[in-house]
């Protein structure tokens, strides 16, 4: 269960890379990221998959040093469009098209949806593309805590250097957040025994009406 | 299990109004949003629980007038901050040391994010805190589905309506998601029998190394 794992997952701060997660386990978090909802059924954003432990030493200095990226068994890379484009956009339709036929309905609104996001600034598309591999990013966690695999959401990271060493931008994508997954040591982990930091319920959710 | 409700939860069209979510189930998703990890641990969104059918009916026409606004028994309104301020930041800090006391490395870490945080400019500010809260949307879906709660994500409304019907901007938020929860009624909704759309894995992952 999900729901049981809410307070056995944390932001794992040192894992043992002599314990790798199971590739099976892998494979469904991953399933769980690719089946997450996306706005109007665009999934604007890829994952890239990083077992070689040279890229990810290569890719280490840009997240800030953390040990996590050399000591996971997977490095998951979330890269979001920079852009929405017409082609991008008629890419989708055409996958609807082919799982449900054609139907007008779906041709008007994905032609609504184009006044829309073409006529708007990049950033906006970006941050709209970033929206939805956060939306992926909590799945992956989600899915995690249910098997028992460890994980480490990093944000703060150069993504422009991550960009350039994994070619990101010429395939039009830009990282967005990095999570290694693997196995805490719990001996070496400062965070291991620390309770956990939320808002309580009463300042967190505010009910109205 | 979430795992295996990926290809039970749908976008949800059509909601019975007759069958309200058990509160029991609501307070559950809830706790899963709250227990999301976000970035250096600021949880800089607040969630709004709305019971009230014609408050809900008041919000229905800024979300493009989609049934499922009035049809579901809880609508949930994911709020972001407008923007890091030096004492949001040092709300967490407070929170942080009340729980495990206090640390140099804590102090010199969010004087450093400060620096970074307070420094760029209001639109980037906004679009890392949106990022949370959709990581909390990513959490709140896992978390219907495990609990077969029917769930409706919707990006694509009015936010300045919203906000100022709920009186967000006021408190520093803005909307930025919406969550109908209810029960599908498969006997109306367009989708339910309709065939899921996703992309290959060997399209959406890549593996590098």
């Amino acid at each position: 269960m999900f729901l049981d794992r809410l307070n056995w997952r944390y932001a794992t701060k040192k894992m043992d890379p002599s314990r790798p997660v199971p590739e099976e386990k892998i494979a469904q978090i991953l399933e769980a990221i690719r089946m997450a909802p996306t706005s109007s059924g665009i999934q604007a954003f890829r994952v890239f998959l990083i077992r070689d432990p040279e890229l990810r030493a290569r890719l280490r200095p840009a997240a800030m040093d953390q040990p996590q990226v050399t000591e996971c068994s997977h490095l998951l890379v979330f890269a979001a469009w920079d852009d929405f484009t017409e082609a991008r956009i008629d890419d989708t339709v055409a996958d609807i098209e082919a799982a449900r036929g054609k139907s007008e309905g779906i041709t008007l609104y994905y032609d609504r949806l184009k006044e829309r996001l073409l006529s708007r600034d990049t950033e906006a598309n970006f941050a709209h593309a970033a929206n939805q591999a956060f939306i992926g990013l909590g799945f992956a966690l989600a899915a995690a805590a249910e098997l028992e695999v460890d994980s480490t959401p990093m944000g703060g990271f150069d993504a422009a250097t991550v960009d350039e060493i994994l070619g990101l931008r010429a395939q039009g994508l830009r990282s967005v957040v990095l999570l290694p997954l693997g196995t805490r040591d719990t001996e070496g982990d400062w965070l291991y025994p620390m309770a956990k930091v939320r808002k309580p319920m009463s300042e967190f959710v505010t009910e109205i009406g």
